[in-house]
């Protein structure tokens, strides 16, 4: 199995609005990317100071299914329309588990 | 649920040893702390450039529990003994799921 892992920070101009928005695209690929074998995402639940802001979490049977999630158009839509204009930093790991 | 996410990159003078000691200790706890209900931990499998170098994500049932595991003695003394010593950067989030 492979776990993909990313944790993100936003801009200071980043709006609600725009952060659940990337929330909610994100939520509608496992209906278009059979290969997303489990999909977590969302906001950091504010439980310690200093964390990122979102994070994703998703699992695939092997690394082509992950490599046809990172690089399909619906997943790349998401990152172009959503993430990147509010995007600050960026952390991830894949694991082979 | 609470997923507990925390990606972490080593100082260049990390050994491979030390990193190793890092996925080695930890792996011990889920003996000592039974409010982990899953717990995946480990290196960057290496597929992208540009990724942090390790990983853990921990689930617990729900915030009571992964704060237990988060102060924990087992689990201070293994940041405090294998990941200060050898942490560069450290990134976090707690989703509640």
């Amino acid at each position: 199995m492979i776990r993909h892992i990313v944790l993100f920070t936003w801009t200071e101009t980043a709006t609600a609005e725009q952060k659940a928005a990337v929330t909610a695209e994100l939520g509608k690929l496992p209906d278009l990317i059979p290969q997303l074998r489990a999909y977590t995402v969302g906001a950091d639940a504010g439980i310690n100071q200093g964390n990122h802001e979102f994070a994703v979490v998703a699992d695939f049977d092997d690394v082509g299914d992950y490599l046809t999630y990172r690089d399909h158009p619906a997943h790349q839509k998401v990152i172009a329309d959503h993430i990147k204009p509010i995007l600050a930093t960026r952390a991830a790991v894949q694991l082979s588990l």
